[in-house]
């Protein structure tokens, strides 16, 4: 029989922040909200609600603050935000979050280009974050960029990624998510990293970011869970890729990995006909879905 | 390290078959030739060239017998034919070719709407087409459709499975390939037959024919690798899927296939380049993606 101990999951839905930030037109806040509602109707139990990140660079995220104004952050799920930096970093603070999504990449050349800092720049900062973040109760969870590869670098070496989630772990995140920024990973080298990785650290969970990897991402998921992964990181729809900006691709689709899990009678806690039809209403916010391919 | 002692695998490349029968216009057989010379050219040593099935039935597989004129059998690859009955296949022994395909399924009602015919009906018959192939040195491949569920029946039992694969196997098929046929499989299913068929088969070789299953199907073969499946069959393109035909899904996309192996430092013989070039080429010869998603 397929040896896999595990039974219960938990999906971290990123849809209304990775999966819409990339979207040129601006979707009106009520949509988002409806989004979030439908989401955690379907029994999503950790939402990533938004970014705080400038609007210049990401026009789409400009009503973080209405976002978290509305959303009923007492009803038993968890929800957080991304943060760039500092600066998004300090307007999350004074919002009733508990939680906000720290982000860096495992390259020089993608940290610098994303967030136009060195990784010791970044490192540097997420321990003043941490720091922070820890007198006034909030958690960290902390995305760890490119740790598959690096579109500009190549390869990205092990012991790069393992080092920065040390350090990320020792500054006090008690989650860190490794992503597959622009889908390069393989289904061995995902084990691999995730089984390696889980050895060092001491007690930060570990979760897995995938994108769309040229059809084999769901390879990837299955060689994760296989290596001791148990949280998955997912947006409804699938959203997130453009198939015009080369190297971003989409999200895992949250629907789809409910289903595998399903069928493979491993519990999400989320109810599959609720969470296609809140896939299907992400899809409807989505001008590539709207337009090309509705 | 990820536990897969397989350096080499073979692809079954199914693309001038099984991708292109569902085509509604008919395609000049020159450009289906031209595909079989890109797929040869790309490495592809065992190609599905064709079908013996009735022309009413399937049109665009009218060209069958022109087909196999302008290919060099003798080029040093393995080409076959589909025959979906007795009738193809006395069709097939005219040709020069010493290896055909048999098709039938697992669950009852499928064989009945596809072939007309019971399972033990059809089993009979493929003893007499076995029969007949030895007397004249061809070889028999065999499908088995609906091995991981069936659109009408739902589930399938594991022991209906194996009984047929056991009874091909007496036949004289030298090889079996397990078809999830409207891409119902999932991975733990995929891993437990494939394990649990291996340990039955005696001599018999044992393939794989998935078909686009929820976006998981890699996840799929990646679990059948890991249960000692090497021999996968695949359409470059990904083609076979019809969107308006309600449980028709894609092939396996052979261009995806040997990227996965290829990331996994196993070797398919193919290359990565020229594949791609091939699966262009079969695109182009899609009505679907030609208007719909070019």
């Amino acid at each position: 029989m397929f040896d896999i101990p595990v039974k219960k999951v938990e999906i971290f839905e990123v849809g209304p922040r990775d999966g819409l930030q990339n979207e040129k037109e601006f979707i009106p806040t009520e949509k988002k909200l409806e989004l979030i509602r439908l989401l955690r109707d379907a029994g999503c139990a950790r939402i990533e609600l938004t970014s705080f990140v400038h609007p210049k660079w990401v026009p789409q995220m400009a009503d973080a603050l209405e976002i978290i104004d509305h959303v009923d952050l007492s009803d038993g799920a968890e929800y957080n935000a991304l943060i760039p930096n500092m600066k998004g970093f300090l307007r999350a603070l004074e919002t009733p979050l508990t939680q906000v999504v720290t982000i860096m990449s495992a390259s020089e050349s993608h940290n610098t280009k994303n967030l136009n800092m060195s990784v010791a720049e970044s490192l540097e900062q997420m321990r003043e974050i941490n720091r922070i973040a820890r007198e006034h109760n909030v958690k960290v969870r902390s995305y760890i960029g490119t740790a598959y590869g690096c579109p500009m670098e190549g390869n990205v070496p092990f012991e790069k990624v393992k080092d920065i989630a040390l350090a990320l772990e020792e500054a006090g995140s008690y989650e860190i998510s490794l992503g597959d920024t622009t889908g390069m990973a393989s289904p061995d080298q995902s084990f691999d990293i995730a089984y390696d990785l889980l050895k060092h650290l001491k007690h930060a969970r570990l979760a897995v970011h995938f994108h769309q990897a040229r059809g084999i991402e769901f390879a990837n998921i299955l060689a994760s869970l296989q290596a001791g992964i148990t949280i998955f990181d997912s947006a409804a729809g699938g959203l997130g890729g453009c198939p015009y900006a080369p190297g971003a691709t989409g999200n895992i689709a949250t629907e789809t990995l409910v289903e595998m899990f399903d069928s493979m009678g491993i519990d999400t806690g989320i109810d599959r006909e609720k969470i296609r039809k809140a896939a299907f209403y992400a899809t409807s916010l989505s001008a590539y879905h709207r337009g090309t391919c509705s």
